[in-house]
């Protein structure tokens, strides 16, 4: 039997809990196989983490996991981000770690296909002049032809790569590796980022945070972006220099960005992105919707738990503690 | 030989000039023909006028034409709307009146996608957060079987029926005649409109201004659209009651909406609807493109003024004196 502790953040709201009814809805394994109990942050359970196989949930400790998690084979959260948990070095030897990623990609195509004609349209322009009573027309071309570099081309950034297309953008993605995709007509590894980004209209950030990306979106990269282009973070904020965003926008270097993430989230009021002109601010929504997404994120536990019942190693959404997602 | 007469209305910018360079290139007829003359609205040439079979432009003055233009075959506008020249009771004796309709569809799709995108990620709502420095996430769900209604389904709102579809949402439309159209599930002539949008997430306006629909969108009509839900007007300001939205707004009876076209405009700086909350305003933007608009715009005048040279009466994009459109 595997014996599975769950963990669940009150303050984050109705839509993220694991309740007993989503469980059970979700994970269609035996109860005589698979027992749950459910816990919340802010009380952790000690002797329960002791006898557990397996974690489910949000917002461990990684300490607290390291000292008292000594069964664990298993460790299942419910975001596709994990920079959080980096480096993996506190992991219990021989457990593996899994994350969600794909189940954004529905919200994360339609939240592109809005930002992308909002930076098309101008839309940050006729934003500001709202908030200042000023009519102040702006006429715009239609999208197709136009140029999007997407940095990163996982679920989030192939969920990208389906809205530009929509739009008829021609499509250069940023990968690692620099090896062909389907969904980009260039695929150009990191190192040639600048390059990647030099004739973009658009550049999106959906790559996760790790040691290779916090920051990657310079000053220089920045920079390296056609005057009057636009920018869109879906990704997280620390890869992005914000100083260096506010500047190019101040400076009219950029035409429009929106942003979604930040280095401190909820954003504190005196953030001087909130008076920055042309900017778009959304408050981390882009890639959640409210209906099943707690069903979503336990879908890719049934696999894993099987594999773990018949002695195998989980494998599905496995993060690399070498790659760090 | 036929004599046109060109006006322009140089503070319309240099988009909407047609240049003798624009005129050449889409006219395709033989100068010895069609012979052109270009004039500017701040300095009408009566005695061109009054030699003149055909005038084609924007900004005339049905009563210098109807006083003056006495040849007159053929008016062409260059815009959809021609509410500025209603009723068609001082158009000479036999001569037809075309618009431009059909030239704003491309553009017009791109804007319904991103405002419905807009609406039902409830993002009046962010950028009025945004506006007070506030951090307020909400999560919504995508847009499938969401249900929009149409009011209108001329060129614009069939592109707003094309952008539904890619949206996956369901579509009803409201039409005078109430016939079967192949791009709404279902088609409700303008006597049931209370009933048409009684179910529908989003009520989108795209019909032209006439004396059937000035003031069509009333109080009543708004207060039919379910609690929560949106509206986009894409049509002009006059369809709909402005005051009866702000309330709709200010009472959360509606989510949000998206304003492009206005009883005055420019927008008053002193409008309360720069004010008011969940309200997105763009400036006259949602038809219109910088590339190619005045070819555009020409392209069905070859055919008329074709129809004409051979001694017939012009038929395309004729404006009916009955209808209003």
């Amino acid at each position: 039997m595997l014996r599975v502790y769950v963990q669940n953040q009150k303050e984050r709201g109705e839509a993220y809990q694991i309740t007993p009814e989503r469980w059970r809805s979700t994970v269609h394994l035996p109860a005589e196989k698979v027992h749950a109990t459910f816990h919340d942050k802010s009380n952790v359970d000690l002797a329960a983490l002791g006898v557990a196989d397996v974690c489910v949930g949000s917002g461990f400790d990684p300490a607290l996991i390291q000292r008292h998690a000594r069964k664990l084979k298993l460790l299942h959260v419910t975001s596709a981000g994990v920079e959080k948990y980096l480096p993996l070095d506190w992991l219990p030897d021989g457990a593996v770690f899994t994350n969600s990623r794909g189940v954004h990609a529905g919200k994360a195509e339609q939240y592109a296909l809005m930002t992308l004609l909002m930076l098309s349209s101008k839309f940050p322009l006729l934003a500001d002049a709202q908030r200042h009573h000023r009519w102040a027309p702006v006429l715009t071309p239609m999208t197709m032809g136009q140029r999007v570099t997407i940095v990163g081309l996982g679920n989030l950034g192939t969920a990208v790569a389906r809205a530009a297309q929509t739009l008829g953008m021609d499509v250069t993605a940023v990968t690692r590796s620099g090896k062909p995709a389907s969904h980009a007509a260039r695929v150009v590894p990191t190192s040639n980022l600048k390059d990647a980004v030099s004739d973009a209209n658009y550049v999106v950030l959906t790559c996760p945070l790790t040691d290779a990306t916090r920051g990657l979106i310079s000053d220089e990269v920045i920079k390296s972006i056609p005057r009057g282009g636009g920018l869109i973070n879906m990704a997280r904020g620390a890869v992005l220099d914000t100083t260096a965003l506010i500047n190019a926008l101040r400076e009219n270097h950029l035409s429009g960005a929106v942003l979604d993430v930040f280095d401190e989230e909820p954003l504190p009021a005196s953030s001087p992105l909130w008076n920055c002109p042309n900017l778009v601010i959304t408050p981390h929504v882009s890639c959640d919707e409210p209906l099943g997404y707690i069903e979503k994120t336990l879908q890719s536990l049934n696999e894993n738990l099987a594999q773990l019942l018949e002695g195998r190693r989980p494998n599905i959404n496995v993060v690399s503690p070498l790659h760090q997602y």
